[in-house]
């Protein structure tokens, strides 16, 4: 073993922990790390480089999922030999499993983490994702606080097994929060909490059934795409105009279901007005069976204009599945989101669903229960506003003098803008020129499912700014205006 | 408001929220305590009675559960309307809620409790329920400590997104776990990490599919019988035999699917023997889509005899699917358990469910795998085995002398044990003899589907021990000798 002299830069915008990650990886890559080295321990290495042992576990963990080191119960990290970089190794392979052979072309971790991140990581200076929020301004101290409370606090209480639809003070809280803010007509008897809405919508499945035919906006979130699609739902794509998604295209779909955002529809930022929100709900109340789904994901980034209240409050007929989550507003990694089922639907839950056990610890939504019962919660939102509105303010600054050959949309709310070119240039003229700047951004046909609309030529891109700083921001706009202008 | 004056008992082996919410119940009911009148604030109450606020949260959300008060913003808690209890109450419903007049034959949370737990709660001293765990002896303070360590040394990388199967570090710990205790030959890559079994047996319809023929155990675990019958699998019971799930059966049966607890047969405590794993393996390895699904729930508690091995250990053909929790071995509430998918069915994952987002949080990933990997896991389960076999000790002890009545069985492992009636007494008999003395024990025939096997005829009751002290099992077990003797 020997030592791992790493110059660290606590100021150079990179986490210490990437730089322990990148130093390493670059000298495993370079051969000055050999194969079957073995790395320091992270206790070892954090106090020989002061940093918090976590730290050094980071940089590890992350080595080990991209497949260049391998740990050994009771002996510590070694290199990988090079030649089983991404794929799994034969050493380290426990010893009885016997379909070895047949594991060669199974995609390590790493692999699908890449693939799940698109084409292989090129080197982007400044990337203007729509899909990342700031975590910069997040109260750790004060979540942290509320944690410790709580478990100084706690008693054997909090750790039994709580209600299938999350504790009912949390459902309450989740209700009064609902109902001030949004404008969501519940008690909290409606309400399913549970852990990420990709979960939700599983549970969601199991009530609705199986043979769901459903409308989604177009373009629309792909992620809730795949996940109708891996249910096998049939999914009618209906072309979005200026209003939302087309009631005629609904009507002529034949769904039974129909997957909107209302509030502000990603990506194409557009507020669905109260007629089309009438009709909507009209052709929800037809039919027995036919509902609709508000995924209300970003609505509390909102910078201009009257707040929207959400679709779920004009509902009279108890038509609307309203779901929200606190992954946007507060946390990706608190797995806590929530579900109001409209009576029917509550009923089917009940007689069906009501045995899954809940999939939030009861520790987290105390925790979270305390976050939004004390204010911390709304503080934050307006912390985190301000700071969306000022990168936003950061760019459209940035981007001055471009509205010759731009429309810009989508500015009233959420984390990213609209560019729709006015001279008649191509989303992929724009990305490709865009990237060789060392700058991406996102064009909107990434968004469509199947044949892209007319009324959304692909002529638009979409930048998002919650997880750039400002210089940043600045820079990357800089860089865009001299290659599109 | 009126003070509530309550008279708090410490030592009395009741919760002090129980405490209160009994009493605050009994007021409601006796009328000492009128409609609409409004209750302290939980501060008021806390510092009134000298207790920590969370105490009476704990017992105002008990109530409110059950539909004795109502919370109104920011006004506080009243007392419901008595004709409302348990029933969704005019007052307080949110405005514009038009459905209000379909919801009056809605079950309110607190039915469905009821309905959950049995025959609505009748009054039974000394329940020996086999579905519970003891969490008296629960290193609370080592929890809590490891969570202050890593939230200080937190930062934003824990609260970002993690992988959709868990964190790494944690499957690789659980990998490690898996092979020294269970024989498990496992990558971490095959790991997936998820919020629970019911959540796990969810993701695991998305990888075999809709149209399952599965083959359980009779009788078996209900809770999972019900899940898949929510799946509509066409579920197959096979009646045990001595050895476990008869192979005759199975190959009967036409399954593709069996699920097994061949460690520890719930509820008969069966282990199966090597000669009938290996039927049921070369089953499984006959035909492409054949799986086992063997849950090993409660391996941990084994008290006499060797230690079992997993079926995994000796699967050599990728056709064990490996699942088991945290719930029973830690804490109900951890909502952590975890899935080993053979490769073949790993590739159907990745290529069809890896998106879903992870519905465990890192931070209690984290939590969970310090427990682990510090060791506290190992001490913890050796303190509760030794706190288990101590408790089975007494009730064999306590029940000497009813040998001649009883042969007893299940006592090598797990957290109950099986009396079967020598002298042709039915289980109800039984059962219905012990509630008068207010012990509550539990006929075989509720875990069995569909027919009792002839093998298990309903003549057999099961005992669990987990959660009830010492002092209660001798009392308990002295009632049921006086009753059945």
């Amino acid at each position: 073993m020997k030592d791992l002299t790493i110059t660290l830069h606590p100021h150079s915008g990179k986490h210490l922990y990437e730089q322990i990650y990148l130093h390493i990886k670059n000298e495993i890559r370079k051969g000055k790390l050999l194969q079957g080295e073995r790395l320091p321990s992270t206790r070892y290495l954090a106090e020989f480089l002061q940093v918090s042992r976590s730290t050094v576990e980071l940089a590890y963990e992350q080595l080990l999922s991209e497949g260049y080191i391998e740990a050994r119960p009771y002996r510590g990290y070694f290199v990988c030999p090079a030649e089983e970089l991404y794929d799994f190794g034969e050493e380290g392979c426990q010893a009885g499993m016997d379909n070895r052979a047949k594991i060669d072309d199974m995609p390590s971790d790493a692999d699908i983490w890449k693939a799940g991140e698109g084409e292989g990581k090129p080197a982007f200076q400044y990337d203007f994702s729509p899909n990342t929020i700031d975590m910069s301004a997040f109260p750790y101290a004060t979540w942290k606080k509320i944690t410790k409370n709580i478990l100084v606090d706690a008693n054997s209480e909090i750790f039994a097994s709580g209600s299938p639809k999350g504790d009912y003070i949390l459902r309450e809280t989740i209700a009064h929060y609902l109902h001030i803010s949004r404008g969501v007509n519940c008690r909290p008897e409606q309400i399913i909490i549970g852990a990420g809405n990709d979960y939700l919508l599983m549970l969601l499945e199991k009530i609705l059934g199986r043979h769901v035919k459903i409308a989604m906006e177009n373009p629309t979130y792909r992620r809730a795409y795949r996940i109708f699609d891996s249910f096998a739902y049939r999914i009618s794509p209906i072309a979005m105009d200026r209003s939302g998604m087309s009631a005629k295209g609904l009507r002529a779909s034949e769904a039974d279901v129909a997957y909107v955002m209302p509030s502000h529809q990603y990506p194409t930022g557009i507020v669905m007005p109260i007629g089309r929100r009438m009709e909507l709900l009209k052709w929800a109340g037809e039919k027995d069976g036919r509902y609709l789904i508000e995924d209300d994901y970003d609505s509390e980034f909102r910078f201009r204009g009257k707040p929207v209240p959400s679709l779920q409050a004009s509902d009279r007929l108890g038509k609307v599945i309203y779901i929200g989550t606190f992954s946007k507003s507060i946390a990706p990694a608190i797995r806590i989101g929530y579900m109001v089922l409209p009576l029917p639907l509550l009923r089917i839950y009940e007689e069906k669903c009501s045995f899954y056990s809940t999939t939030v610890s009861r520790i987290d939504q105390r925790i979270l229960n305390e976050f939004i019962g004390k204010g911390h919660f709304e503080r934050h939102l307006n912390r985190m506003r301000k700071i969306y509105r000022e990168k936003q303010d950061e760019l459209l600054d940035g981007l001055k003098g471009m509205e010759k050959f731009f429309a810009v949309s989508g500015e009233n709310a959420g984390l990213h803008i609209l560019l729709q070119d006015k001279r008649g240039r191509s989303e992929e003229e724009l990305t490709d020129a865009a990237a060789k700047a060392g700058v991406r951004v996102y064009g909107l046909s990434e968004f469509c499912v199947g044949e892209i609309a007319p009324q959304w030529k692909a002529d638009t891109v979409i930048l998002g700014y919650a997880s750039l700083n400002k210089e940043q921001i600045r820079e990357g706009a800089k860089r865009l205006r001299s290659v599109w202008a």
